[in-house]
């Protein structure tokens, strides 16, 4: 029951942040998700160290960090609103745009394991496995939906 | 003493995440900390839409915008390390690293206000009185640290 509610919500709100990103103008959207894109890759370059051992493992750290990216990731989508396909540089795939199905359960897992990062933080086992989780679903729309050199 | 408590652990957990932050190259910091900015300015401006009436409040979206402004300002203060008042294109006053206790205060107050913008946002009436505690600490740094200009 717990779990139904938390998925209902999860979509609603899904789509009023989908609706609230779409009031900004087609090149801040591109803007937008890029700087996330960016802000996003520093978190994870963060946490990716504390997984691979290059740096101690800090709960307090990590846990900033996972927050960073569970609050970023719930932008992505909605900043790849319509019209958004060019209109400043970018390496988003004109795919986007058309695979709308495939493109939409692609990021409702972005949104959902990254959502559970922050939790997983609070001991390295939990968030290296839920950093590996999270890392699949970055992975499936960077081998998909992004494109290797900027166009317009 | 549970605010004592809460004081402790934001202090605490600055200090570790600026640690952190300071691991990446000056031109990357710069780099995070224009991209945090830049989409702190997006949520805010969301925010500003229903504090001021222009579109409908909306507790989600609300709830949102407030979490990234929230999780990116803790970062703020920490993407201004040693060594970043210049590398890249930068609108920082150099300032901000001889002022260092003015500084400083004007970063825990960010951090503190907008740590309050969350739960706030649970209500419109509330929103607008925190939204505006948060708007005077954004203000003070960019009258006081933010030159007009670009510069090297």
């Amino acid at each position: 029951m717990k779990i139904f509610r938390a998925v209902a919500i999860s979509v609603l709100s899904l789509a009023a942040v989908t609706a609230a990103a779409q009031n900004f103008k087609p090149e801040d959207q591109i803007k937008h998700r890029q700087a996330s894109m960016s802000l996003i890759a520093r978190s994870n370059g963060a946490l990716n160290s504390m997984v691979r051992g290059d740096v101690p493992f800090n709960k307090e750290v990590a846990g900033k960090h996972a927050d960073v990216i569970a609050n970023l990731a719930a932008w992505v989508g909605p900043s790849f609103g319509p019209g958004t396909d060019k209109g400043a540089l970018t390496k988003a795939d004109p795919k986007i745009w058309t695979e709308g199905d495939k493109w939409k359960a692609a990021l409702d897992k972005l949104v959902t394991e990254t959502g559970k990062l922050p939790a997983a933080s609070a001991d390295l086992a939990t968030l290296t496995t839920q950093f590996a989780e999270v890392g699949k679903t970055c992975k499936f729309c960077h081998d998909n939906y992004r494109m290797r050199d900027f166009r317009y």
